[in-house]
């Protein structure tokens, strides 16, 4: 294949405004950035086009795309007992909406996802071996992130025994607690070992493809298991990612299971670090930031699933100001309910405006490409080479089209692209020189085929009932301190 | 025109699930919803689509199109000061603006917009005239409300006088204050004229486009300005628009010039009533709250603006517990920067979960769509013919294609579109009858001509200097008791 290409007279950002240059693209790396280059390979025509470094979408869980648009008004621990009552449990839906999530991903400014997979009970490296085909196929840059927990779902609800008084803290499960959990399916071990298995089958980073170990989160996993996903990954040399504080729910469960939070949990067991991604962190103390910055640790802020389950508002402004490395993600389908991320780093860049009153605070459109791109592959220890327009590294690039009406009148590119609401505006993508995106369309895969195949596994439906929330919901009610109505 | 004709095999929203009907409209009225209707005029193949009622942008400015993209990171106070150092001169502009205003209202569901329209100094009637023109070309249902103030910009922001003591209530204005403000360069008087002489050569509500009476706010307008306003809109039956307390510096101006709250000024001057609409209502006491709901006043809720502008969020669960009628808007561009309703309508649905733990008080995807078209029309004193799929009411209708891939795989059609990211997803609009989008085309005016004169009457640029900014941000600053950094 042919990954020689200049792009010309294209619009990029310098400084405090923007040029016009070429950029020559030689074997997949940027080789050269000036004004009237001679043209290596294939000439693109760049005028009336923005050139920006492609985005991470840095938390999605691919097969959620199953039930966009459905899943009931609940906060995260019920929505999660709702999500598991219908979760697909076929190789073909995930093979589809994780090329659906590619899909909208790549046409939405992203050249790398982070899929948080979802494992299908007793077919777990399939799953993994389906994303990573779709992936593949697409040729989006894949992070596939296996959902590993060893707890099962009510544990993730707090006992409530610590409610009455906070101050006093207790660790280890409850004698009293409203719910008994059962114990999870799979153990500990044959969990550490399926990751192991995927490494050595899937891990390629050189292909654009990496496993990264993923427990869930505290609220399901063991320390057992997080001392595993260290092991693996310091052994393969694999970044580590994780859900981390995304409800108060969460925030009252570390106390009454540690004893502190939960940051200062992962810290003790090394779990933090610089290649360490932390979705949502919503409820974090002054203390936990200091951690996450001393640990070099990267947030990634899901804004609009923090909105739709009723999270919270992560502190983010407070993260930058003390050097947290922050990137966002659109979080899964079910919970946003789109894979847009330009929506998803709109919204984490302006919702932030009314916690803090100085505007002197506040996320700049062109900070926000920044905490999209480099942002994103400082997490993913890609930060030399990937997430800028920058000589040597990898040509994962988005090329924008400003003639869309969504980017009229012309004033500030970056402006209308991040605090607009761009619609068709992607012209073409390149993932490590290949080109996936031209003239506005996927041309690795057949996306009006990939519309018929989603079309006709699904149906429109209305309501649904989760068994599962209406078991949990009385005592979830109760340790939440919300009132019967 | 042939305003006849039948939606066939067309899905609609009933009670908690939805039905496959046909929907004949005959002379731009609905006649009939019921399966395997005759077909009357022009047959619409409605298979995998949803039939809505039109939406309302029910708060917007179109100019501001022109700015969208480069505004600073600004709170209103501020933004306004750089927004008007740069605002649009030209007919020509506004022309276009309005057109593209049009364009993105429709192709986003909504069939309604109402225009705080921004007035060029000195060509006032011609500016309500041009945009006037572009809505009946294009023809949406247009609401002109032109902006009219009668103080000057500085007098929207606090004296800062009563900031030691805010219980201490003065009225009056301050002889300390640290700004000195121009008279406003037009006469109460002369602005009340050139609205009746609007309304006489513009109002036309059976052609589609009504004139209201919309003083922009307390901040800037004289009671006699208001007082002129309710004589107006009592002689000609006008609706009544207004911001209302967008920012905590309205707050604090609000006590200064009153000793009470803007509300409860607003009440006792007799502004506040069944058809008025009021825009933001982000610092509303629960007092004030009772007030519009005693009054059957419409709060326009702008998400998206008051995001961007770090005006803060909105008591809109409240509102709705209290039964206040409530819509959306997109608001002006340059503080969006979109007119993408059926984004404002997502976000102003999802971001009141983290204000209230109680997810039974959260807006639902059905519920959001009565707000954005009922809840529009009611304040509009349209509410018998228009905001609801009724035997009888006028053909404002949206059809939505449901195969985009952004609205699968199939689900609940309506939490897809109010939930999701839906792109490309408006197949036809009518208003009033008439068909004015066809295959995702708008049919009357030639967009990709919009599109050239935009980029045309444009350029490119980074940032912006603004003189007004410069010189009253400090006091700004102490007023609001930010700190020098």
């Amino acid at each position: 294949m042919n990954f020689n290409f200049t792009i010309q007279n294209v619009l990029i950002a310098v400084e405090d405004g923007y040029a016009n240059v070429d950029v020559q693209v030689v074997d997949g790396t940027i080789a050269a950035i000036a004004p009237r280059l001679d043209v290596v390979g294939t000439a693109i025509n760049g005028e009336n086009k923005l050139l920006l470094p492609g985005f991470v979408n840095a938390h999605t869980h691919s097969s959620e795309m199953w039930q966009r648009g459905i899943m009931s008004a609940l906060p995260l621990e019920l929505w999660l007992a709702e999500l598991y009552d219908f979760a697909p449990l076929e190789r073909e839906k995930v093979y589809l909406s994780a090329l659906g999530t590619a899909v909208e991903t790549l046409l939405s400014g992203g050249t790398s996802v982070v899929d948080h997979l979802v494992l299908i009970p007793g077919k777990e490296l399939e799953t993994i071996a389906t994303a990573v085909r779709a992936y593949r196929e697409i040729g989006i840059r894949a992070f596939v992130a296996p959902l590993i927990q060893d707890e099962s779902l009510t544990a993730g609800i707090p006992s409530g025994e610590t409610q009455q008084n906070d101050s006093r803290l207790k660790s280890g499960n409850s004698s009293t607690a409203l719910l008994t959990h059962e114990p999870y399916f799979r153990s500990t071990a044959a969990t550490l070992e399926l990751i192991e298995e995927a490494v050595r089958q899937f891990h390629r980073p050189d292909e654009g493809v990496s496993i990264l170990v993923a427990p869930t989160g505290i609220q399901l996993c063991s320390d057992d298991l997080f001392e595993g996903c260290i092991e693996l990954s310091d052994r393969y040399k694999l970044c580590r990612h994780s859900h981390l504080l995304e409800t108060k729910a969460q925030e009252k469960l570390a106390q009454e299971k540690y004893g502190c939070s939960a940051v200062e949990h992962l810290k003790r067991i090394g779990y933090l670090g610089e290649f360490t991604t932390l979705a949502h962190c919503v409820w974090l103390t002054d203390a936990d930031i200091a951690i996450l910055a001393q640990t070099k640790s990267t947030v990634v802020h899901n804004p609009l699933s923090n909105l739709r389950l009723g999270s919270g508002i992560a502190p983010i402004l407070k993260y930058r100001q003390a050097g947290v490395n922050v990137t966002f993600g659109c979080d899964g389908a079910s919970s946003n309910d789109s894979q847009d991320l330009l929506e998803a780093i709109k919204i984490g860049s302006i919702l932030h405006n009314v916690t803090d009153l100085d505007y002197q605070h506040w996320i700049t459109p062109r900070q926000a490409v920044e905490m999209a791109s480099l942002g994103g592959v400082k997490g993913l220890n890609l930060a030399d080479q990937l997430g800028s327009l920058t000589v040597g590294k990898k040509a994962d690039l988005v090329l924008y089209d400003l003639t869309s009406l969504s980017l009229l009148p012309r004033t500030d590119p970056i402006g209308l692209l991040v605090l607009g609401r761009p619609t068709n505006v992607v012209d073409s993508v390149w993932v490590n020189g290949k080109q996936i995106v031209a003239d506005g369309q996927v041309t690795t895969i057949n996306v009006q085929e990939l519309r018929h195949s989603l079309f006709h596994h699904s149906q429109w439906e209305a309501q649904r009932k989760s068994q599962t929330v209406t078991q949990i919901e009385a005592h979830y009610r109760t340790v939440m301190g919300l009132s019967d109505e």
